[in-house]
């Protein structure tokens, strides 16, 4: 067990490799020439300008002025002055709420931390327990735990009164924000400028009718049932042959642009290409001219397609988008039943034109509850079992493994090197993978189930993630074995024990809590704002692909606030304080610094870089709530397992009230505000 | 354990005993003089009027027609031969999807137990393991049983195989049944005349206004929101001692019509009563003028309560019942959500005006919340300790307990007799108190929990029971202990071990089970068709207390379908075969038998007998679906629990899909079907 000092030390080294990168970064972004990695957001706004033209030829890569270098730490500052208000105008309300998730961390812990400072390290470091054990190696830190405290001591009555202030404290700052957040959406949805997404449904499951197109047919029953509010609609095609030919258009629109610029420069000789693939072989011919004829032939293809999609039934999806005159009409129409069969003519609010997604709008209900019927299978094998597929490749991946199917190799994997560095490497890397591409196939399992809007996906995929992080990051590093053993022996122990087992663990693991928290928190945080990938594949790009000013545009990679990964992240930092605020209040200056650090670098990122995909109007909050109440009640469940190993077990049920009342907060809260994020009041106009 | 000889006789007297009752039942209807107790419905319905008058003094009170006794049972033909529409048009949809209920236990069981008998009973019977244990006694009736497959046969398979059988067949008939309920009802709902209700939505939660009344505010509001549809509106009045001045005033209005009966056929001397209460003291007045003048000072007296209440802020309460122009606007303003804070105007079908509970319409949500937080504790408490306060009261009701309270007694107590039977019944007579107050004690919780239509009151209320019945009725009849130990014990057990034990002992109970069938079950739904008390009732009213036409009309007591106790009921007997279904078919056909009688008991009893308070058109058979699929998900479970403990713990592995697809199906009929039944679709009108 490390002492106070070792984390100490491990403190000051994890901050000053933070600060190491905040001082590359300060250093990387006053560069005119990594300008458009680090200020995305202000180009594709139109407000920032490539510098490259207007300076001295030096200027134009690297910023000479040496003043500016010495506030390097000005950015900080800069990041917290843009007010809400603006914030929520300039990156949209999406990002504006999800940083508040970080404040709202702070609100949380802060006076938690106070108190538990205050009351349970005293209470803690005066238990006496640990000195009198002398075969027992402990350190400073266990003797601020509640370690430290005697079994059926009087001292736990401080526990029981401290979980009891946290959680109402806890509930009571939830409270405040989900009501905070609500009415920001609810002004945000009143304020907004008429959008043609608030006026319109989206409507799925269209029935076939043998007499009529899909086109009347929609036409015919929104005249029929909504004749005083029905303006006109849209009927989803089938595009995918279109789409293509418009990309390739695309492509050689660039190239044309990017010979005439060439021709604009130097008039004195036409530019020229070849006809094969990229311009490498072929004949030469002059490249404006062929390129000009290309994009004609491609007009009249897409023409043509365009054509043929209109007219061919099959390429109509039983979808369409219905507009109405009102905003009211169109609540009624999203909110209401429209048919006797409730699994035809389904009705949602439309998602915004750049948050559908387009591949799930015709999928059948049966269908629909088949997948989800599969894919919550496939999770709960995903998370309980994923170690099984990994444990078969780190077999395979084995020197004999290689050795007999690559027998060829055998002088070079006997070389001493090269053999430490398989066995130490190749298992670690394909769980390293594993966990890489773990998002894509959680939100290939939520495309999967059939979600209509990206927004719903990103809502999903956080959902599956959630857990997977809870059981094999959270469980897994209390208990050791993987998630299979331990759902056996969960299966196989009483109710009762599982909070036993899991709590007597918790004040053990404290120490390797915050050395995760530094690694994983800090360092992950002061990465994020150096954004190395993106600086070096755009600097790679700008280098070897960049022909024309779009060709720029696009190589800039801005990045977005991925939600579904990201959130479930924060909420595993919420679920570490709660657990350890009346357990081990050591780990709470940790988090602490971990969410005031993250809400500077978040507040930068979405100000200066982050292009959001969409705007769901914070829609993401009920999960949000939903899932720190989940983090709590895990707290409070672990609380009773451990204070019931203390030889305290008949005043532990005195804790049983913390569950049900949290449990009932929930529910009340949803009952109040979650409407607000799923419907829209016919009140509001 | 009891032989099938032994089931045969309890079965032979137990089917004697129900026909006893039959045919008392066939004597007594056919006696004029109890024609009112056994074809209320028709009275009620003016069809059938009072047989005392048109025929000869003994006629009046006694059948003399012998050839209505020959044909003694044909009531069931006759009960049986209305066809399901005109039941519809009759009783009404309720009562008639209520009689579906057993005609579904029917068709789930007929071919459940052919199949069981046609596979099961034979690899049962051949199995050879009890036979050839010598220390244990054992009967045929166990020879059916799975008890006789020996541990670890492959003969397993057989089970296996049948229970999906089983659970697709019940599957099957639940999809069919939903979809013809649902069907039943829409048809129903659109063929209805024009009632006030379906053009009406209750309003709660209506918010204080200081500037308006709430007459003003509500038809502000709704002209403001629904300016097309908004037809107008009926505030709720706090009028309780306006209805009690109404009751006296009734009751007022039937003396002086039995005084003017009276004078009418005596014209000779005018009737005379006393002032005193009950007329039994007090001075002598003339009673036609007494009851004309106390009359109009009631009808005085109402007016000015009436104006008062009219004029009174604070008899208005925060709800109102609005009403719309078309079925159209009432659905949109019904089903969407009305101000941005969802927990005021709070929009909902109004029920039918005899289904309004009155006293729940005005809780604040807050108080709603917080009620609903108490009740289910208090559920919790009463299903899974309410051995405890029974055992106390028994306890304070032995014999050294009342000989210390009334030491005058001790002489009686003393005698051997009295001893005996104060031993013998006290301890059971607390139990079966409260077993009898039971459904009054849920219905109060339900009415606590402030739900504003008595068919929403009797919903929940058989939610509760249904509860308390697996709990206290079928697990604590398997597993002797009370409820609490059972909890208990189940905490300390890991989850995997409950199903072993409770699977285990199923089998053991089998004739336990059969009896209970027999005795509750069959002499219960006979016992019903006698209706022995309201006979009793009715003429003990009719001979001490009826004194004019009305009152004899009050004395029938046609009482009603009673679903808050009824349909727990009849779930218990679907759990009871379906977990029987594959361990022990023999006790299937005595469900049939049960179903089969109660089916044309109680379409004899809806045709002739109950009179409905209210109509809610099968909204109740959402609820009685799941709880079939919960019934069905615990055989399943159990089924799992006893094939594990026969050496065949790895094959049990393959009766996991069941429950998972089971739940599945259920969430699948719940998306496909429950919005009929709490939603009105905009395409009928």
């Amino acid at each position: 067990m490390a002492s106070v000092q070792d984390i100490g030390l491990s403190a000051a080294i994890n901050l000053m490799s933070a600060f190491a990168f905040l001082f590359a970064f300060a250093m990387l972004r006053l560069q005119p020439v990594n300008d458009r990695v680090y200020f995305p957001k202000w180009y594709l706004k139109g407000i920032r300008g490539s510098p490259t033209r207007s300076r001295g030829i030096m200027n134009r890569f690297v910023n000479l002025d040496w003043t500016t270098y010495v506030k390097f730490l000005n950015w900080m500052p800069a990041a917290l002055k843009m007010p809400e208000p603006e914030l929520i105008e300039h990156a949209g309300l999406d990002s504006a709420v999800y940083i508040r998730i970080y404040l709202l961390g702070l609100k949380m812990f802060v006076p938690i931390t106070l108190l538990a400072f205050g009351v349970l390290v005293p209470v803690n470091w005066t238990g006496e327990t640990l000195e009198n054990i002398d075969d027992l190696t402990f350190s400073n830190v266990d003797k601020l735990s509640i370690s430290n405290v005697p079994p059926g001591s009087p001292r736990f009555w401080a526990h029981i009164t401290m979980t009891y202030v946290f959680t109402f404290w806890t509930c009571y700052t939830l409270y405040m924000e989900y009501k905070a957040v609500a009415n920001m959406r609810l002004r945000h949805l009143a304020a907004e400028s008429r959008r043609p997404d608030q006026l319109t449904v989206l409507v799925r499951n269209v029935p076939p009718d043998p007499d009529e197109s899909v086109n009347e047919h929609v036409e015919h029953f929104f005249c029929v049932n909504h004749p005083d509010h029905y303006l006109c609609h849209q009927i989803v095609y089938n595009a995918n042959d279109l789409a293509k030919i418009v990309a390739q258009r695309k492509a050689m629109q660039n190239w044309l642009t990017y010979y005439e610029n060439k021709y604009e420069r130097k008039p004195t000789n036409r530019p020229t290409t070849k006809t094969g693939y990229g311009g490498f072989w072929g004949t030469t011919v002059d490249a404006i001219d062929f390129y000009t004829s290309k994009m004609e032939i491609l007009a009249e293809q897409e023409a043509a397609e365009r054509e043929k999609i209109m007219n061919d039934p099959k390429a109509i999806m039983p979808a369409a988008f219905v507009s109405f005159k009102s905003r009211w009409g169109t609540a009624v129409c999203a909110q209401t039943q429209q048919c006797h069969n409730p699994t035809i003519w389904l009705t949602e609010w439309a998602p915004e034109p750049r948050d559908v997604f387009w591949d799930n709008l015709a999928i059948p209900y049966v269908e629909l509850s088949i997948r989800r019927l599969l894919t919550t299978t496939a999770l709960f094998f995903l998370i309980f079992c994923f170690m099984i597929p990994i444990a078969f490749v780190q077999s395979l991946a084995n020197l004999e493994g290689i050795q007999k199917v690559l027998p060829f190799l055998k002088p070079v994997i006997e070389m001493k090197t090269v053999k430490s560095v398989i066995q130490g490497f190749l298992p670690g890397i394909a769980l390293k993978i594993f966990l890489i591409i773990l998002p894509t196939i959680l939100m290939t399992m939520s495309q999967i189930e059939g979600y209509t809007s990206l927004s719903y996906l990103d809502r999903r995929s956080a959902e599956k993630y959630f857990w997977f992080i809870i059981v094999n990051v959270f469980l897994g590093s209390i208990i050791t074995g993987t998630a299979f053993q331990q759902l056996k022996s969960f299966l196989e122990q009483p109710p009762t024990e599982i909070p036993k087992t899991v709590g007597v663990s918790i004040p053990m693991k404290a120490t390797f809590f915050i050395t995760y928290i530094m690694v994983d928190g800090w360092a992950g945080i002061a990465a994020e704002i150096l954004r190395v990938v993106p600086l070096v594949i755009f600097h790679l790009k700008n280098t070897f692909l960049v022909k024309t000013e779009q060709d720029r545009q696009q190589a800039m990679d801005p990045g977005h606030l991925d939600f579904a990964t990201s959130e479930p992240r924060i909420q595993f930092y919420f679920l570490l304080g709660l657990v350890y605020a009346a357990v081990a209040p050591i780990l709470l200056p940790f988090i602490i610094v971990f969410f005031a650090f993250s809400y500077v670098v978040f507040r930068h990122q979405v100000i200066n870089v982050y292009n959001q995909k969409y705007e769901s109007g914070a829609r993401y909050w009920p999960d949000v709530h939903r899932r720190l109440i989940i983090c709590l009640i895990i707290s409070q469940l672990l609380m009773m397992g451990l204070l019931s190993t203390k030889k305290f077990a008949k005043v532990t049920a005195l804790l049983l009230p913390q569950p049900i009342l949290t449990f009932w907060f929930n529910r009340y809260c949803a009952g109040r505000f979650e409407s607000a994020f799923s419907k829209f009041p016919l009140q509001v106009r």
